[in-house]
């Protein structure tokens, strides 16, 4: 790693502390005095606590209950030339017009929860000058075939985790307590299947998946591809953990951006929404490069994808939800924050006992 | 039973089908022409064909993309009086006000996720003549203590499940497409757990909980009632089911007034959203009563309740959500419904392949 990176990591990770235990306790103070039995909210006590204790109390925005984004990172993926997509590389580009006309999944779950949605063009391998509705972050039209050399040099690997860094900053800026990272990229399951295998140490076999639907000889293929690239950029528990090695030889730009939002997040004190397997495999790489970030996290969903429940262990994450989805884009997250926002919306505004009139439990 | 009552059922049960298998199957079919991989929306898809199969295609209401009501049946117990809640019986009733007053767990769930609130007085112990917001429909002042005796006539429970069924026909009238049934009443959990052993043949043991938080000596004291109640009303699976039976003898005036609805809402071809434990008792005995009830119902959450999973295995039902709630007041179902809605607005709103010029999956 170049020292300019080394210094990047530096600024995104030194402000990370971790969420305030004391508002945590007093978020939990305050849960025991609505209302309900003790206790009987369940997980949503847990998750109202949580973001309390990220956001130290300051959790309304202007435009409602709690200010909420979801950001789509966009990229194309060198390793596509193998084969280990069901979909045709130009379906990103595809997608991305598609988000900008309203018409995909994540669109119509933003606009019925109300979530900001930010697409953000960090590598697709396409021409959006002039595009507008669109971040234009462009690193690269899209990243080098893992199989046969790095994805990305340290330049591209640096600047990709900026565009994530800027928009969270951006997003904290703005008075948003929650963010939600999720992305669109042919054949990045490849590649958060292998960084799945890096992390945890788990065979091919177990970490990689389907992705948007391949038959059993194509899955055949790209369980072999991930072993391949596994084997050719030396990617085995044997040595120490290199999350930044592990990103620039095997990840993509869009993973990478992620990455960096859940960095920068972390240190502006915003709860992030994990989507599904790809974004999965970013924030674990996050808590990799610094653990403290660990707590900023909530796992929107459990995906179908195998590798994602071996990602959500690794991190000891329950995810909110578990639906069988497998689409990406952010979709498990912006459902997922619907739940969140339920939480917050209790937790501020439920009566008391005391205010309501209502008789307590027995000891 | 009089011949009353089974005149009442044969009217509730007589114009129910199951869901439309062709709109189910064209449901499908435009499914798969959305931009998304094949089946990757998960259990959305289910949910979203699941609803269009019952409403035979109609969503829409004036009031949004799906017109959606929770109905919390409020009513007090008998078996109180044997210490088997942690909460004295007066909650029901102050809660119900809290209810009114827009401070309750479900008033903040059903504000925040667009869902039309209905609070219904089956049988309070409390006077609540002259309180305006409320559905009167009291049927006793709650149940008579069913360690001792039948905790409701005949008449009673005629008139409780017709209270459950003028609501559902009233919310079809009104266009609405879904109906959650909730519950509030200080006792009610011994009910449910009573009822899941006479219809699965579970050992009170495995089907009695904490309710609202009792500690294990109280929790222990809860089993032997529920061990003796089955007893005293020879309420096992040694003969031919008869829920109507299970209904007088041991259930609760809000638990027949959700049957009731459930039964109704069928007939008028409305899906159900069922919350928690106490409602999914009511619903196991709609479906008990007239098995073609099934296929209008959605399991919204799985709660901390030990009967209630017994229950979901034994209607087959699969949850929306498990989030280790047991609060009731609809609350889970109200959840569900903000995940329900989002599977409709997916299917009425995402862009197909060709109308946005998204490239297939290769075969």
């Amino acid at each position: 790693m170049t020292p300019t990176i080394a210094d990047t990591i530096d600024q995104l990770t030194r402000d990370i502390t971790p969420p305030s235990e004391a508002w945590r306790s007093k978020a939990r103070a305050r849960l025991d005095t609505l209302t309900k039995p003790l206790g009987s909210l369940g997980r949503l006590e847990d998750l109202a606590a949580q973001v309390v204790a990220i956001r130290e109390g300051r959790l309304a925005s202007p435009s409602g209950p709690i200010g909420k984004s979801v950001y789509v990172f966009a990229a194309d993926h060198g390793i596509t030339a193998e084969g280990v997509s069901a979909y045709p590389r130009e379906v990103t580009h595809q997608m991305v017009l598609n988000f900008l006309a309203q018409g995909a999944a994540v669109n119509v779950l933003a606009r019925l929860h109300g979530v900001e949605l930010h697409v953000v063009d960090v590598g697709v391998d396409a021409d959006f000058r002039g595009v507008a509705g669109l971040h234009h972050h462009k690193v690269a039209n899209g990243t080098r075939n893992m199989l046969r050399e790095e994805a990305m040099d340290d330049g591209q690997l640096e600047q990709a985790l900026g565009v994530g860094a800027t928009l969270a900053a951006e997003a904290g800026a703005a008075g948003q307590s929650l963010v939600a990272i999720g992305e669109m990229g042919i054949g990045n399951t490849t590649s958060a299947s292998v960084i799945t295998c890096a992390l945890t140490g788990a065979p091919p076999e177990l970490a990689t998946g389907r992705g948007t639907g391949l038959d059993s000889a194509a899955h055949q293929r790209k369980i072999g591809v991930v072993r391949d690239v596994l084997v050719k950029h030396s990617l085995d528990l044997s040595r120490p953990l290199q999350p930044l090695e592990i990103l620039c030889r095997v990840g993509g730009l869009e993973i990478a951006a992620m990455t960096g939002m859940v960095l920068a997040a972390s240190s502006h004190k915003l709860a992030v929404v994990v989507d599904g397997f790809i974004s999965t495999a970013a924030a674990a790489l996050a808590v990799a490069i610094e653990p403290k970030a660990l707590g900023y996290l909530i796992a929107g969903h459990r995906s179908q994808e195998p590798g994602h429940a071996l990602l959500l262990e690794h991190l000891n994450l329950i995810p909110v939800l578990a639906l069988d989805m497998r689409l990406g884009e952010g979709t498990g997250a912006v459902l997922a924050i619907s739940i969140v926002e339920s939480a917050i919306c209790l937790y501020t505004q439920m009566a008391t006992f005391t205010s309501a009139g209502v008789s307590e439990a027995s000891e």
